[in-house]
């Protein structure tokens, strides 16, 4: 088993907090997306949407996309849950790991990829819209910020991969001058906490 | 238990899809999203995304988010699994249902929501994207219809939620003029076959 990774992209952090949580140690090979090396048909064999990071089971299987890849570990190790304890809280972390892609950190990744160098002549760039995410990321953060009022984590009591996706998101925010306001307090207060678990650095 | 639900947009469908293929019957509510009932301070304690379909739980509890409340009704009903029946699977099985989703689910309701008169006042709009994301759908239908060449449905052997996300991907594409290629055969071998289930029709 191994997972082909990169440091240079915010996914593949997601995989290794996740992992780092579970206390799983998976052997790591560096792809060099800055190359474009994920971009090319020896890579596509792997994955068709040429994304990091994928998963290389024993038996063959590429598992390609974040979430699945960490939704296969919660399976073979479901402790600690990190996607729900019980058919409702699962539900619930679905739903909130769906907000915060959906308004978040798609929005934080559009910022960067719509406008940036680095996506020029790898994918169909409308700078426009890149002002536009910018604006939609920065108004999901007013309402979570709110929401987050009442409870520890993104999706209740107990810290779960909505928490690491909400993190992942807010951090690569950084490269298009997204973050937390000064009066989002709840905000603040819950990314302190979850950056102070050793995971955060994973 | 309820749904609140709609019959102008793809996601609700989805659900319903899911509920009819499970056996599974759950009053439904409509809500006037052409009137942007879903938009009001009402509906937002519900979801504070605005979403429809949003199911309500007899303890009060609202899930939001299509993938949630499906996921939700595979924990409490297993069978017919639609989300994989072991872990392997479950992993692939999400793996294709977010390829879809960012390939083609989100790029088809972009070339809509980006430009058409419905969403005008309701979201920051950039026509130029709906343009872009139509010619990334349909570049996603292209590496879709070759790689399902080997294969019944998305996401192997089995009938799961990525064919109904494929399904009410496609079908949503129409308003947009996004369609199946005359010379993508495997495509559209397999919408024949999941349009002809009677699930379809929910």
């Amino acid at each position: 088993m191994k997972i082909y990774d990169s440091q240079a992209a915010p996914n593949p952090r997601r995989v290794r907090v996740f992992l780092a949580e579970k206390g799983i140690q998976v052997p790591m090979e560096p792809v060099d997306i800055v190359a474009a090396v994920n971009r090319g048909a020896e890579f596509r064999k792997k994955n068709v949407t040429a994304g990091v990071p994928v998963l290389e089971l024993d038996d063959g299987t590429y598992i390609a996309e974040s979430v699945a890849i960490c939704r296969y570990f919660e399976e073979i190790q479901p402790q600690p849950p990190l996607f729900g304890a019980n058919a409702k809280e699962r539900a619930v972390v679905e739903m909130w790991q769906r907000r915060i892609e959906l308004n978040l950190l798609i929005p934080v990744a559009d910022a960067f990829r719509q406008r940036h160098d680095f996506f020029k002549g790898r994918i169909r760039q409308v700078p426009a819209y890149a002002e536009v995410q910018k604006q939609n990321a920065e108004d999901a953060l007013k309402w979570i910020d709110e929401d987050l009022a009442g409870r520890r984590f993104i999706a209740g009591d107990h810290y779960t991969i909505a928490d690491i996706t909400a993190m992942i998101a807010i951090d690569f925010g950084r490269v298009s001058k997204i973050a937390i306001a000064p009066d989002q307090k709840n905000l603040a207060r819950w990314h302190a906490e979850v950056s102070a678990r050793p995971s955060a650095k994973a």
